[in-house]
């Protein structure tokens, strides 16, 4: 999916909700367990009630990895209902060297025909551009949302004086365009998105750590947007787990609709 | 496995030797292609020739994954497959954050039984500490052979001064052992590794990059080595691909002997 393919469903939604099919046997509804896929038929009740509100969904790999191959399996299933407008994203956080790095832009852009994939930075340019392909998006880690993240994101260069976080985002808009890449940013550092968005002025940032994390919707929308939005806002427990009853799927339903409203009053008065 | 019983291994064998199954589809022999599970019988075969060898084996995740739920059932028989003595590691690069780290772990280390993974650091402290398991090896990427290694690896922190990997090597201490904790340290930075040997004096090393990728045995042994050798040197490509003829179980075998000859003549100096 092209960049102005996901405009268009942000601004026919109003939302740039991003929904995390984070699924895991131990959390969902004890009826579903007794079907023959009991991954797909929560994910795909999650979809029906929720992909009015969203415009991506992101399946965390390691949940379906866990599972082994009828994992893959589930995974593939939930992609292949995901309706064809939604922007999909794996999320692996892949980063390898490069022809491994192509099997892994394979396995997710072509066998399972995935819009991006994340990646981590580490490895430097050789790790990323191998994930380079046209209409695909490689998401880099940027700011991660987690307690870890200011262990080694936030070291300052002595030459540069920029943390290395900082160091990410500007070296690899070398390597690709707004067009390919995107950059996670987390709620949780709501009060620097300014700055951060200051470095990246037309990426899209991937922004977790609203909901369970913690982050301000408030805060990253109004510091964070793009003129054209340049903000996907992932949410995963928060919605799909809350309920584990008959009414999961309504009561997701509801959460999205609620957080796209919170999203929706923001959104009009800039785009 | 322990360090003990690896160690062990080591003096056994007077190798230090890891052998990287990077199984290609299409660089195994043709001959293979018309069986039921081509990857497990070209790995099968490789193991039979090379186990005396070598202390070690290192699927790269990758090459299986991108097979889909089929190369999972291979990399499952080939870790089977494997003899118990023999150390064995996922080499994954993964690093995600608490309860998907968690599960990723299970994955290799219950589901699968591997003695170790590799893990980037990227994400800090709270993606690392939930590998850790009894017995079980983190083996975390510090500085990486590849070109993109210098992007980030090297940036020089202006509070302590010292670059990026050496931080890594340094804060992942508190985290974890030397008992736990494995760095992977790229043969192509030869010259530097005495330095890094002196940051983790009792640690293991994961040295990729001999072989195709250049990197000097002599140079790593003779300033790398640590008291209990603390280096796994491995090889892929320059052992598994010696031929790609009915002969290249018997080639690899002889590839594997002569790496391990090398390395027997640094190693009998020191332990």
């Amino acid at each position: 999916m092209d960049r102005a393919a996901l405009f268009e469903q942000i601004k026919l939604k109003n939302s740039c909700l991003c929904i995390g099919l984070d699924t895991d046997l131990s959390k969902i509804p004890k009826h579903l367990l007794s079907l023959s896929d009991p991954v797909f038929e929560f994910n795909k009740q999650i979809i029906d009630a929720t992909h009015t509100y969203c415009v991506a969904y992101k399946p965390n790999v390691a949940f379906y990895e866990a599972l082994g191959p009828k994992g893959w399996e589930s995974l593939q299933k939930t992609l292949d209902y995901i309706p064809k407008e939604i922007f999909t994203i794996a999320d692996a956080k892949r980063g390898d060297i490069g022809n491994t790095a192509s099997l892994y832009a394979k396995a997710f852009f072509e066998q399972m025909n995935f819009d991006a994939i994340t990646v981590a930075p580490y490895m430097g340019e050789d790790s990323v551009t191998p994930f380079l392909f046209k209409n695909k998006w490689v998401i880099l880690l940027a700011h991660t949302s987690n307690a870890g993240s200011k262990d080694f994101q936030l070291i300052e260069s002595a030459s540069t004086g920029r943390k290395l976080f900082e160091e990410v985002i500007l070296q690899s808009q070398r390597w690709a365009t707004s067009d390919q890449l995107m950059y996670v940013v987390g709620a949780t550092h709501g009060e620097q998105i300014g700055g951060i968005r200051a470095l990246a002025p037309e990426h899209f940032f991937l922004v977790p750590g609203i909901g369970a994390q913690g982050g301000d919707l408030e805060m990253v929308m109004k510091h964070g947007m793009s003129k054209q939005c340049g903000l996907l806002i992932n949410s995963s427990r928060a919605i799909i787990y809350a309920s584990n009853g008959n009414d999961f799927a309504i009561r997701a339903g509801e959460e999205a609709l609620t957080v796209r409203n919170n999203m929706k009053r923001y959104m009009n008065t800039s785009l």
